[in-house]
C-alpha cells in the first residue's frame, strides 16, 4: 500500500476550469488499476490537502505516469498551483478505533 | 521522516474539554524531540485529519509512548472519538513546485 499525500493551494488567477480537470482527472485515477480510495481536505489557512491511496508502489507510478495525467500536471506548475508538496508514503504501520 | 496520518470523527457527545485536550498535546508533541511539523484538515463531510511530522520512527515512538498522551490516547477511544484510523508513514518520494 502507499498514501500519497498531496498538500497544495491554488493561485489567485488559477483558471476557472481547475474544478473539471480535478474533477476529470479524479476519475481517471478511480479507473487506475489499484485505486484504493480518494479524499479532500481543507485547512483554515485555505491549504487544500488531497489523500490518494494505492494497492502499490507500481500502481501509484502508473497514475503518476499516466498520459492524460501528465499533461494536467504540466498545466498544474504552470497555471494552477501557486505551490504544492507531493509525499509518496508507505505505512509501517497503523491502528484503528474501533479495532 | 515519518508522517503520522491521523484521521477521526468526534463523537456527537464528545466532552467539552476536547479543544483544551487537543491543544495541550499539541504544545507536549511540539516540545517532543524531533518534532517536525503539525496541520489539521477537515473534509467536507466533517472528517478529521492531522498531518504531523517527525525526524525519525523513533520519535514518533517516543511520542506514542508519553505518559500524558498515553492517558489521553485513552480518554480519546473512551469519551472522544466516533472513530480514528492511524497510519504511520515513511516518505519514499517527495516532490515540490516550485522546486
Amino acid at each position: 500500500m502507499v498514501v500519497v499525500v498531496f498538500r497544495s493551494r491554488l493561485r489567485a488567477d488559477a483558471p476557472a476550469d481547475y474544478p473539471q480537470l480535478a474533477e476529470r482527472m479524479l476519475s481517471l485515477a478511480r479507473a487506475q488499476p489499484g485505486f484504493r480510495s480518494f479524499k479532500s481536505f481543507r485547512a483554515e489557512d485555505g491549504e487544500r490537502l488531497s489523500l490518494i491511496e494505492f494497492e502499490s508502489e507500481e500502481a501509484e507510478r502508473a497514475w503518476r505516469d499516466h498520459p492524460e495525467h501528465r499533461l494536467a500536471q504540466r498545466r498544474g506548475r504552470a497555471e494552477f498551483y501557486a505551490e504544492y508538496r507531493l509525499q509518496v508514503c508507505e505505512p509501517l504501520r497503523e491502528r484503528r478505533h474501533p479495532g
